[in-house]
């Protein structure tokens, strides 16, 4: 399974994805899932992908070699979040057609969902989630953030603490603990996490971390949120009966 | 959809309910998921349903049926939780497999689960899960609760937050909270919420409360709680970048 999560705030972007892939549970690996592309002071966009591993990578492979080899339209040339979105959209499904009817004749979803995210100089900064069909949704100020993979346990405190006016230090916090709830109830999703945190305007990312699986800062991250949960809960009114 | 919560502590026993039936937007209704039974001083027993309605509906009028004529098996005769919940999987299991192939003519799952919790003078108190086959799992001090319905965006809470060493009175919080969650991110979930809070060896319940629509305890309840879990956020600490 897979965890990516892209945060909509009015001050910049986040996005954390897990690393876990799976085909049944004793074929466990780790492929990174969060991709940056850039050009510094111009454009900044990062790709999560969930879904068919072999669909993703190569939907990758195509993006990187339209730069490459310098096609018109690719990552570096085109003018908006929105542009790069639908392009991205036309390259997943044209793969997912491509390997579809086969992968089905062995009950292989060619399933692939992508949540791209960034901002190209002279647009706005946007989150974008991409479906398997190559449509795309964007997050707004009332729905301020776009989820991959296993989206329910993670959701829950999104919905209740996560705002478009949140700063993006309690984004970034609100990821933590989104990714965190998400490996604590399903252990198909998990570490090594990648985080990254842009700046609206910035056109480049200076703030990103890589959390290998045990890392002390996680540890105690969850010791600390579990604690006060339940001392929350302590707190909260009595249930009041009849 | 439904969430049925029930909370399995060393004190006692919370379950919690809610209300909302569904076949499609267009068509919701309430119907109580909730059910209780027992003999005052001897037995208290709470059954909550999921699943195809008529089929739920059917087994409880069995269930009433079996007491009423005196069948040497019922809800007041069974000597323990767990033969009451093989009893009563036994019936499901009668149900679904009598309605299944006329159901599939129409695409409809004749699916149901139950949680059945309480104790029986003389037993341990217990909460069970009982499936649609009919075989039944219990709750343990280490997973001490069972869900049905619509469990992911509930279970994170209970997870961070919930023991078996809980007292009664944060156990139902929990409960509330769980639900909560429930109903904030699937709509589907809805009340009247029914929640039961019982005292191991007490054999009756007298905790018991039914929250209508727009209830003013869960409104304020909801308000207090995202303030606070906004407020944790901002205290957490922040997230170490390289």
């Amino acid at each position: 399974m897979t965890y990516c999560l892209g945060l909509f705030v009015e001050s910049g972007l986040v996005c954390i994805a897990d690393s876990r892939t799976n085909a049944g549970v004793d074929n466990v690996a780790t492929f990174a899932k969060l991709f940056e592309f850039g050009i510094p002071g111009e454009r900044w966009i990062v790709i999560m992908t969930s879904g068919n591993l072999s669909v993703t990578q190569t939907v990758l492979s195509l993006l990187q070699e339209d730069i490459d080899t310098h096609a018109p339209e690719n990552l570096y040339t085109l003018p908006t979040m929105h542009a790069i979105a639908r392009y991205i959209g036309s390259k997943n499904r044209q793969i997912i057609e491509a390997n579809r009817q086969l992968l089905a004749q062995n009950q292989i979803p060619a399933e692939a969902q992508l949540i791209v995210a960034g901002q190209v100089k002279g647009a706005t900064h946007a989150v974008f989630l991409v479906y398997a069909e190559g449509n795309a949704i964007q997050a707004t100020a009332e729905t301020p953030f776009m989820q991959i993979g296993e989206t329910k346990y993670g959701k829950t405190i999104l919905d209740r603490a996560f705002r478009y006016e949140s700063d993006l230090d309690s984004a970034a916090r609100a990821a933590i603990i989104s990714m965190d709830a998400t490996m604590r109830s399903n252990l198909s999703v998990g570490p090594p996490i990648d985080i990254v945190a842009y700046t609206t305007n910035a056109f480049a990312v200076s703030r990103r971390r890589r959390f290998p699986d045990r890392d002390q800062f996680l540890i105690d991250f969850r010791r600390t949120w579990e604690q006060e949960l339940q001392d929350l809960i302590a707190r909260m009114p009595l249930v009041p009966w009849d």
